[in-house]
């Protein structure tokens, strides 16, 4: 059985799809100029350990170099580190990416959910804490999180973080989407005072580049990042997705650019989203996830609503801890947002 | 500690690369047209399951696309594969490709090695079945092996699936040299009457696109087909990836004249290099295995005369198996054996 994502667009006819969290912007000239030249290198093997993009990643986050791991996408890490790791009992709150789960069925042991309340707009709270029981051994989070876009506060995270030191818990934070976040606290630093800490890291959403695969954790616990190299296959970043990384480490204005563009739109988003009358839950990353209470009636009246008219949504009903009627949308760029916007409007109204 | 292969060029000043196998006619004009195409599509996500690929690929080798599982290279599959049989005990006959080492330590079983004789040029007999022990669980073979490029022939390749299939012993066959023989049977369509058969194949060397990262499995048997799904990331295969993967698929006459121009190449190497004095093992693949008794004396000569000329041989001490004075060389383009030959025929006479 395959789990259903956003941005499968290759059996439909799609102008507009605002199923995936990319980057509205788009990617970087410099980036694409990189792709460019590197499908010209591709007869050779990539670097081993891709070195270079490690080395120059390491100097850009201040984190040594040692200590970073670059996978085929975060999803290979999510992976590797399931093997590495070998944990009896994986906690993974949800609703929340499907990619944790996936990642932590190829391992031998239980697999537990906490889930979130509707009440509490899916925002993990002080409850949480108590789940955290000291027979498990892994436990995934995502900062911000998917589908809500929910940050989780400094202060938190550094309770959780000791909880989980002192239960021997890994904890493993999906920081994928943090760099759209103008707020937000990474984890990153923690790193060298948490041996128990995986933060990973993406280049696939902020620079726009899915298609390429490439991502990267940061640890510094020396047997964990052993481990998870012994389960990593050699040359596992193409000659492609390293040339891209490279470019896209230097992209810092980029980002910064990023994070004002996806403010102002969510926020135009989310205030007209909830005008038409849809419950919107509030939340910080590239994407806005949102409830249309006519879809309990009758199927998927939204969804297919807008497919009709060549805009793809993600439908959120196979999102554990979500239902019928939850839909997430991107934050993609304005004249974008004000087509969907007009269509959903016309929705309202038939 | 990582494993020293071919083809790290990059702390080195390297003009001609003799220590990658990969196809000499370098890389088809439309898989390069299909590469520079696709660098300008990464901003979508791959397509799933890499469908139109598979469908594409199976319909060219006359396989049934469900039987066909794509990979980011073979080296990923390799790896899937341990991780989702957990064999117990695994047999690798060597010298052969380390790639299959290092997926067999990513496992929990034991691993061991069936030593072939330097006195039969390395190449497995008859007395490799007396190996094939009834706690097996797993064997690698390569066909033809990597670096001494021999072939097994159909009749003993039969014996060997019948041998294991009746020990229940799992039998992956490595066949990403075989496009470069001119003679050599494929299991691949053995796969249909042997549920114990995994046939591996890439589009890295035939194709001269190790940059890329693409490789695929042939295999009848549902229950191992999804484990290895279940143990291999989401979108594993890039855009990138997958678009040159169509573009080889249809490289039939590339195959065709890479293989004339690879024997008349390999032949005319071995010639020369027999009358230069060294041991060469007759191999069918895109490259020789040969063996210097000079370096006896001290340390490494050949390889450290080459290197200083501005060439990189695959030195094939670490092969387990091999020992000082064993090389490998690729079989490249006439006027770049030539050159080679020229500068050993100096160190010949130094």
């Amino acid at each position: 059985m395959k789990q259903i994502h956003g941005g499968d667009i290759y059996d439909k006819q799609i102008q507009l799809d605002f199923s995936v969290n990319i980057n509205p912007l788009g990617i970087p000239e410099k980036v694409q100029d990189a792709l460019e030249n590197a499908v010209r290198k591709c007869m050779q093997y990539p670097q081993p350990d891709a070195r270079m993009l490690q080395e120059q990643t390491g100097r850009m986050l201040g984190v040594p170099f040692k200590n970073l791991i670059f996978g085929n996408g975060a999803s290979e890490l999510f992976m590797a580190l399931v093997h590495a790791l070998k944990p009896k009992k994986t906690l993974i709150p949800v609703p929340s990416f499907y990619g944790y789960e996936h990642a932590a069925l190829a391992g031998e042991g239980k697999l537990v959910f906490y889930e979130t309340k509707k009440e509490e707009q899916f925002i993990l709270t002080v409850d949480f804490l108590k789940a955290l029981d000291a027979d498990i051994d892994l436990l995934f989070l995502a900062n911000p999180n998917n589908p809500t876009g929910s940050l989780l506060d400094r202060e938190f995270l550094m309770k959780i973080l000791d909880i989980c030191r002192e239960k021997e818990i890994v904890v493993v934070v999906d920081e994928c989407f943090i760099d759209f976040c103008d707020v937000g606290y990474s984890l990153l630093h923690e790193t060298e005072s948490y041996k128990n800490l995986i933060v990973v890291r993406a280049f696939t959403k902020i620079f726009s580049i899915p298609g390429v695969r490439l991502g990267y954790l940061v640890c510094c616990n020396e047997n964990i990042l052993l481990e998870i190299q012994r389960h990593l296959p050699e040359w596992n970043t193409s000659v492609v997705a390293q040339a891209a990384g490279i470019a896209c480490i230097k992209e810092t204005d980029f980002i910064k650019e990023t994070r004002v563009y996806v403010k102002k739109e969510r926020q135009f988003l989310e205030t007209e989203l909830r005008k038409a009358g849809f419950t919107v839950y509030s939340g910080q990353a590239d994407f806005i996830l949102m409830y249309d209470d006519k879809s309990l009636d009758k199927g998927n009246p939204l969804y297919d609503y807008l497919l009709q008219r060549g805009i793809l949504i993600r439908d959120c009903q196979n999102f554990r801890g979500l239902s019928e009627g939850y839909y997430r949308i991107a934050v993609k760029k304005h004249d974008e947002n004000v087509s969907l916007l007009r269509v959903i409007q016309e929705y309202k109204n038939s």
